[in-house]
């Protein structure tokens, strides 16, 4: 065990707060921001991230955690609905040997559906596809 | 899809936070209850559960969910320190089809090693070894 490595602002998640890479974007407020795994595991796995400098949840301030975990929700409940989902897993991994792949602070939001286990992590989504649920979800967020 | 059921209160947290069931508590608050899972898919495998009804993330109160992720984040620091953990993983299921079992909101906080996969759900774990965990991180979270 070591103490949580110092936050790395060259991860790619900092990169498109900063504008530096595209991203579906599905919500924004001052303090987070959605937008689309590129690698999802199941069709309309979404992120929530904060915008200020956290790696995990070892050292995240707690008023993001706390806005990071409401907009977690906003993306659950919009994704149930929007695409006709049985359930939802919600996973945040922290550290490498915690599943963690990208060090800024993150929330997976992954429906699911009956019967359908979880799809490889790593993988590359067709993104096509993941543009147009992009888009469903942001319908379905304004409406929440 | 159909909309999130009603909240059932025979679940076994409901029982645990009656105190009709023991449990391997390690934290309590005013609005939160976190103890050992007795199914551990790690050692130290613990769980944040809120004392309000909620059956998951998807019905539960905005204040409530900022409360359990709050106690989350506490038990995951703790956890990587008491337990010498090289990371940490947080899941959150919302009914069958995300991966619930008990229909009463419920983070899981498992401390992982590298190269250890997690183990079955499921599996019923051994309770004195369990009772020596929980007796572990009370005494971490009691320091922090």
């Amino acid at each position: 065990m070591t103490d949580t490595p110092a936050y790395d602002d060259a991860n790619v998640f900092a990169r498109i707060l900063r504008g530096e890479l595209p991203a579906h974007k599905i919500y924004e407020d001052e303090r987070t921001l959605a937008f689309m795994d590129i690698m999802p595991r199941a069709a309309g796995h979404a992120l929530v991230i904060p915008k200020a400098p956290a790696r995990n949840i070892l050292d995240a301030a707690p008023d993001d955690l706390a806005a990071v975990i409401a907009v977690t929700q906003k993306v659950a409940k919009a994704a149930k609905t929007a695409f006709g989902a049985d359930g939802v897993s919600v996973h945040q991994f922290s550290e490498k040997a915690g599943g963690q792949e990208v060090f800024h602070l993150h929330f997976h939001v992954i429906p699911r559906r009956a019967g359908e286990d979880l799809g490889p992590a790593g993988v590359m989504g067709d993104q096509a596809a993941i543009a147009e649920r992009a888009q469903t979800l942001r319908d379905a967020l304004a409406r929440i």
